[in-house]
C-alpha cells in the first residue's frame, strides 16, 4: 500500500502551549484522507491539516451519514509511541460504517495510514503521564446528491488533536426521566455522528440545574441505567462493580471492557448485568453505593461525585480505596508502557 | 434586511435535460449561504452554487448537528411563483433546531432569502402539475473543533433542484419488527440529519427482500403504525381513513396536517389514533382495507400496493375512487394555482 505523503513546509508547533490546551482546538500539522469512489477505497494521502471543499449537496450534511472513533497515541519516556487496543477501534468503526450503510474499510488502510501519520507527527506526542495525542477517524458521505439514500462516495479522514490529562473537574450527574438517547433496533451502539448531537440539547438543560452529564436510561421505562454522553459508567455497591451490558443501543467502550478484565482479573466481584434506577437510589440510601465512574478514552476514567434523579438528589461518599483511581492508574500504566501488559493491548508503532 | 448577490457569469441551465431529471441530482445557478458567528446570524449572502470549504475538524462531520427542510416552489401558466404553507418549513426548522442546539434561524433571513433565491431561478421552474423545484434549506455546525458539545458556528444554506413528477413506480412496504427510527425522548420528531442515515441500512435490507420502503413501528412494542423514511402514512378502513398521531417519534408533516384537514372539510370520517398493525391484517384479511399511502413533500401522495409483516405479505385491492388520487389532485390544483385556496395555504412570492 502506497501513501502519497505531502508534509507541511513548516510545522506550527511551536505555536503551541502544551502545558494549555482546550480538549480538540489544536491539530497537528498533518491529515490523513482516503476517497471512496467507484466501489473502492483509494490510496490514501497524507497532506497538511487545512480546510477541504464540499458540495453543499454532500450527503453528510443532509442525511448524517458519518462514524467516527477515538483514539489516542502515547509516548513512554524512551521516546516509543504506543497505541491503545487499535485493532478494536478498527472494527468497531466498521460495525458503525454498517449500520450507517458506509463502505466497509480495509483494515490495512487504518493501521498502515495511521501510523504513518504518527510518525509524521512524533513532535506532537509529548511524554509524561496523562500526556497524548488524541486520534480522531471517521468517515463521512461526500457525493453531492440530496437522494434519501446511501452515498456512491465517501473520505475516511484521520485528525489528531494533542491533548493533556483531563480533568473534567467534580462531575454531577442527572439522570434521564424525559429524554433518551437510542432504541432498541437504533444506532445506539454505533459511533454515529448523530447520537451525539441528539444529546446536546438534554445535556444543555441538564447544565442549567448544575449537573454536566446525563446518565442515559433505556427509552422503554428509564428504569435502567445505560451510559453517559461518550463514557460508559460503572457503579460500585460495596465491593461489587457493576455495569451495564451492551446492546444495540449502547456504546461497546474499548476502556469499559479493558476495565472489565482487569477486574475480573483482580479478582473483584464484576457484574454486568442490568442496574436499575431503583437500586442504585437504595444502595445510595443504605449506604452500600461507594463510587460511579464513567470510562472512556478521552478521561480514561471519570468518578462522579453526585447524581439527581426526580426531585431527589444524592451525593456520593469520599472512598479511600476508590476503584476509579486504581483502574484509572492501571490502564494508563500500561497505555504508557510503565507496567507489563499482559494482554497484548498496547502496540507500539 | 440586505442580501448581497454574486450572480453567475453563465447558467448552467442550457446543459439540463428537464425531461429526465434524476431527484436531487442537479442543482440550480445559485445558492443562498448566511453564516452564524459571534452569538449572531450575519447577512445571507447569494452566490454561484458550488462547493465550499469546511474544517475536517467541524463538527457537523463528527456529531452530526444539522437539520434540513424540504419544500417545493410552483409556477402556474401565468409564469407566478408560489410556495406551500412556507410559515410551516421555518417552523419546523426553528423546531428541529432547537432539539439539536442550534440557534434558532430569524424567519425573516429565511423567507427573504429564500423568496430572492427564487426569483433569480425563475427559468428554472417549469410551469405543469407536477413539475416543480425542490427547494432544500438546512442548517450545519461549522465550527472546527471536536468537543462533544454546540458549535457556536453554523451555517444555514439553501439550495435548489428541479423535479419532474415523482412516480416511485409500485411501492411495497415491510412493516418494521426489529429495526427502529426513533425512541421516546429522542429526535424521531425533528428533521436531523441522523435520522436518515440511519434508515438506510434497513431499507438496504428491505430492498433485497423486493420492498422499497419500510413502515416504521414504535421502538417498545413494534405494534404501533408509526411512518416511513420520508412519508407519514395513511390507511383507508372502508371509508375511513387513519393516521397515527404526531408525538416526539413521528415527523409533523406538512402534507400530512394538509391531507387530514382536507378531509376532515370534505366529510371523511378521519381519524388520527395510533393504529396498529394487528388492526390493519384484520383488515387486510377481511378485506376491509382500502387503500394505505404515503404523504410527503417530494411524492404529494404516494400509494402502496401491499405489505409483509413476519412471514405474511399482503396485497392491496385496486379502487377507483382513491383517496390517495383524490387528495393528491387537490393538492396539486392548490399548489398549483388550479383551484381556489381557502385555507391560504399557497404563497405567491
Ligand atoms: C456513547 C459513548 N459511550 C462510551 C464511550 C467510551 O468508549 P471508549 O472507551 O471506547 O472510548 C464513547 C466513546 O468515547 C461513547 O461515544
Ligand atoms: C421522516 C419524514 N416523515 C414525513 C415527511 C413528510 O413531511 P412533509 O409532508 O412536510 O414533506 C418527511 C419529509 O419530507 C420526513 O422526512
Amino acid at each position: 500500500m502506497d501513501i502519497n505523503i505531502t508534509p507541511v513546509k513548516t510545522s506550527k508547533i511551536k505555536d503551541i502551549d502544551f502545558s494549555n490546551l482546550a480538549f480538540g482546538h489544536v491539530f497537528t500539522d498533518h491529515m490523513l484522507v482516503c476517497n471512496y469512489k467507484n466501489g473502492a477505497w483509494e490510496a490514501p494521502e497524507i497532506m497538511p491539516y487545512g480546510p477541504l471543499s464540499f458540495e453543499p449537496s454532500a450527503r453528510v450534511f443532509h442525511y448524517g451519514q458519518a462514524v467516527f472513533e477515538g483514539m489516542k497515541a502515547y509516548k513512554d519516556e524512551a521516546g516509543d509511541l504506543f497505541l491503545f487496543r487499535p485493532d478494536e477501534s478498527v472494527k468497531r468503526l466498521n460495525k458503525s460504517s454498517e449500520r450507517l450503510a458506509i463502505p466497509a474499510l480495509p483494515e490495512e488502510i487504518f493501521h498502515k495510514g495511521l501510523a504513518e501519520l504518527l510518525h509524521l507527527e512524533n513532535e506532537w506526542i509529548k511524554p509524561g503521564k496523562g500526556n497524548s495525542l488524541y486520534i480522531r477517524p471517521f468517515v463521512i458521505a461526500t457525493e453531492g446528491a440530496i437522494a434519501a439514500s446511501p452515498a456512491q462516495e465517501y473520505k475516511f479522514i484521520i485528525i489528531c488533536s494533542p491533548a493533556q490529562a483531563y480533568y473534567a473537574g467534580e462531575v454531577r450527574v442527572l439522570i434521564a426521566e424525559k429524554f433518551s438517547r437510542s432504541a432498541d433496533g437504533g444506532v445506539g451502539y454505533a459511533k454515529a455522528a448523530g447520537n451525539y448531537a441528539a444529546q446536546f440539547y438534554p445535556t444543555s438543560l441538564a447544565h442549567k440545574e448544575g449537573y454536566q452529564q446525563i446518565i442515559w436510561t433505556d427509552a422503554n421505562t428509564h428504569e435502567y441505567l445505560e451510559e453517559a454522553g461518550t463514557m460508559n459508567i460503572f457503579f460500585r455497591i460495596g465491593d461489587t462493580l457493576i455495569t451495564a451490558p451492551t446492546n444495540d443501543r449502547i456504546l461497546d467502550g474499548i476502556t469499559r471492557k479493558s476495565i472489565v478484565q482487569l477486574a475480573q482479573d483482580e479478582g473483584v466481584n464484576m457484574e454486568v448485568r442490568d442496574f436499575s434506577v431503583k437500586e442504585l437510589k437504595e444502595a445510595a440510601r443504605s449506604g452500600a453505593l461507594k463510587e460511579i465512574f464513567g470510562s472512556g478514552t478521552a478521561a480514561v476514567v471519570n468518578p462522579i461525585k453526585g447524581f439527581k434523579h426526580g426531585d431527589e438528589v444524592f451525593e456520593l461518599p469520599e472512598v479511600t480505596d476508590s476503584f476509579a483511581a486504581r483502574f484509572k492508574d492501571k490502564l494508563l500504566n500500561i497505555q504508557y508502557n510503565i507496567e507489563a501488559d499482559p494482554y497484548g493491548w498496547r502496540v507500539k508503532i
